[in-house]
C-alpha cells in the first residue's frame, strides 16, 4: 500500500496512520522524494502520531528519508513521535540530530515556518 | 485498510489515494464522522485527485458522507474530481448539489474559508 502525500502550498504533509512494513516504508521513501522533485516542495511534515512501534529497519528508512529530503532542498519536521518510538530511536542510536520535531501537525507547520524564517 | 485523516486547525484533510473498495469506503465514512465528533472540526476537504473510477456504491457512500458531515455541523468541500468520476456521478444521478467543489486541496481550503465567511 501507499502512504498518501498531501500537497499544501509549498509543503508536503504526510500522516502515517498504518503500521509500516518494510515495503511500505521503501515505497514511501521513493514516493516522497519523487513528490518533492515534482512539486518543488520546500518543507515536509511527517506526522507519526499513529505509529506505536518501529523497528530498526523502519527507523533507518525514516532517518534516511530526512537526510535525502534535506539534500534535495526540502526541510523535514517530524511530529507526534510516541514515547515508545522515541525510546526505540535512541536505543538504536538514531538521534535524528538537526531534525526539528513538534507535537502535532499544526505545531510542525509552525516550526517549518520558523525554520524557513517566514 | 484505513484512509488517513489529517487534522489542521479546525479542518480535516483527506486525500484518497487508493482505489476505494466497499469496506474501505464504509470504514472511511465511520472514521470521518468519528473524527468530526472528537476534533469538533468545522470543515472537511476530501481530495479525490487520485481516484480514477468510482462505482455506484462508492458514489453513494461519498454523497452520504457529505450529508452526514453537514448534519454534524462540518462543511465538506470535494476537490480534484476527475472527468471520469464526474461523468459517473452525473450518470448515476448523484448531483451532489450544494456541495462546494474545487480543483485541488489548496483551492478547497480557500473555498472552505469563503463558505465560512472567514
Amino acid at each position: 500500500m501507499r502512504i498518501p502525500i498531501l500537497k499544501l502550498h509549498n509543503y508536503l504533509l504526510i500522516s502515517i496512520q498504518t503500521e509500516l512494513d518494510d515495503q511500505t516504508a521503501i515505497n514511501f521513501q521513493e514516493d516522497l522524494l519523487r513528490e518533492i522533485h515534482t512539486t518543488e516542495a520546500t518543507g515536509v511534515v511527517i506526522d507519526l502520531t499513529s505509529v506505536e512501534v518501529i523497528d530498526s529497519f523502519i527507523a533507518k528508512v525514516l532517518g534516511d528519508v530526512v537526510s535525502m529530503s534535506d539534500l534535495m532542498g526540502a526541510k523535514v519536521v517530524l511530529t507526534g513521535i510516541q514515547p515508545a518510538v522515541a525510546m526505540t530511536l535512541i536505543e538504536l542510536g538514531i538521534h535524528l540530530q538537526n531534525v526539528p520535531t513538534a507535537l502535532d501537525l499544526e505545531q510542525g507547520l509552525l516550526k517549518l515556518h520558523q525554520e524557513m524564517g517566514e
